[in-house]
């Protein structure tokens, strides 16, 4: 397995290598982007795993500097996975204006949901994953569906822009007692780590009612909202939407999606579930 | 050569052809674009000609739908030229989804000089660009000094959003009297074409002006743009800025251009010069 660090250096590598599947992280990798190395594996040649933690995706006041970088742990994972290359370029390879000019900028979707607590943030995703996808030049990239919404976004800028890449969504990997793989897991303490589980049953209770025939989809989302604030989480939201495009949820829509973001203590957790209408 | 409609059948030749040297165009093929594309054949096996008028980057009330589209003599020329493909999309190949969700945004330089005058142009340009580059795929591609400031913001992109693509700066074509050609010199009646040489000798005489040492920039700027409202032309700008950042002149400045756009009758035109300090 290569450990590269500059562009140059990956592309040269890129010339002769054969297909490419691109898995973006941003390190300290847990089952969840394992999987995805997994499920890259079975569509090219050569995995590619990027390992960047993005500054252009934190907000003031987030976890910029305090995010795990385990590089050396990280790689050890991903030679027993079989990856190919391992590309790890530090800051000023990638924003070497200091200040990134030129941005992909997402639509309106971008300020909701998630974008409406960490403003800029989808910005600094698709900016960011476009870079990749130009460095990389991947025939095939594995996004987690953990991070829903930033997977529906990715989705459309390989549309919108035309990317020659297709789009692999990966299912969420879960710890046994349903909680989300989730590099921020580790911020929880004992008694959070117990309690965060609630934020996946929150999600089932609600798709069982949908599935059970329920489109009081505002009052399915308070209840949810009212459980987790009762159990002392603090909730961003917990929305339920169209599948697809993200769209408020409307009577009729067959294929939806469950999203949420709660706190508990200083830690911010998402989750989501797809559910089809009867 | 090929005239090739769709995204698919491009990609298609895409694989097994050689190099590519690129040139977008918006069609109404000049001797200015001709000589865009006789400096592509210099730099790869193959040259591929975009033809698309595109909508993004014109504004209300501009020339979109009067915008002359001769495709078939544009062919004829090419074909002359020993292009490989022409890239003719329709608009729906290009914008499937009638809107384009996800936009590349250029810096505030985008809002300066034309896009002062033009607002919105030149996020379309570095997006329309953006998606010819990922479909095309080039391994270099030719833009005008005519458009200087949208060589600029090209440059920018490709260096931010890392596009692995060479681009090529080509001398502007000029008519014997000097004029600037451009497809919109079309729109002009013989007096006014006989009138509009004067924008490329206001250009001239700033540049000497510059080249003799003076460096009171923005008196040099108020003479030129005073000569062409006394010759009956209306000005948007005659700016002298730095060559490669197009920040406004300073003392110290090596290597500046001077940019100017303005209107006669209704036909506006755009020129620029480069000049070196002593």
């Amino acid at each position: 397995m290569h450990i590269i660090h500059t562009i140059q250096a990956l592309r040269e590598w890129r010339k002769t290598a054969g297909s490419v599947a691109f898995v973006p992280t941003m390190g300290n990798l847990h089952e969840g982007h394992l999987a995805l190395v997994r499920e890259a594996k079975k569509h090219a040649d050569n995995v590619v795993v990027s390992i960047f933690v993005n500054r252009l995706q934190f907000g003031q006041g987030e976890d910029f500097d305090q995010y795990p970088r385990t590089l050396q742990q990280d790689a050890d994972k991903l030679a027993d996975e079989g990856v190919a290359v391992v590309f790890a370029p530090d800051e000023k390879e990638l924003y070497p204006n200091v200040e990134q000019r030129y941005n992909v900028e997402p639509p309106y979707l971008q300020n909701e949901l998630c974008g409406k607590f960490r403003p800029g943030h989808f910005r600094g995703v698709a900016t960011v994953v476009s870079k990749l996808f130009n460095i990389v030049a991947p025939d095939a990239a594995c996004f987690g569906k953990k991070d829903y919404q930033q997977l529906a976004i990715i989705k459309g800028l390989v549309e919108d822009l035309n990317f020659n890449i297709k789009i692999i969504p990966v299912d969420t990997g879960r710890a046994a007692d349903g909680l989300a793989l989730s590099s921020r897991n580790q911020y929880l303490s004992d008694s959070e780590r117990a309690e965060a589980p609630r934020l996946y049953r929150e999600l089932q209770k609600a798709a069982a009612s949908i599935s059970a025939g329920s489109t009081d989809y505002a009052g399915i989302e308070e209840q949810a909202a009212a459980a987790l604030v009762a159990a002392g989480w603090s909730v961003d939201y917990f929305e339920i939407r169209h599948a697809e495009n993200l769209a408020v949820a409307r009577q009729g829509d067959k294929k939806l999606v469950i999203l949420a973001a709660a706190r508990l203590g200083k830690t911010r957790l998402i989750d989501n579930l797809e559910v089809s209408t009867v």
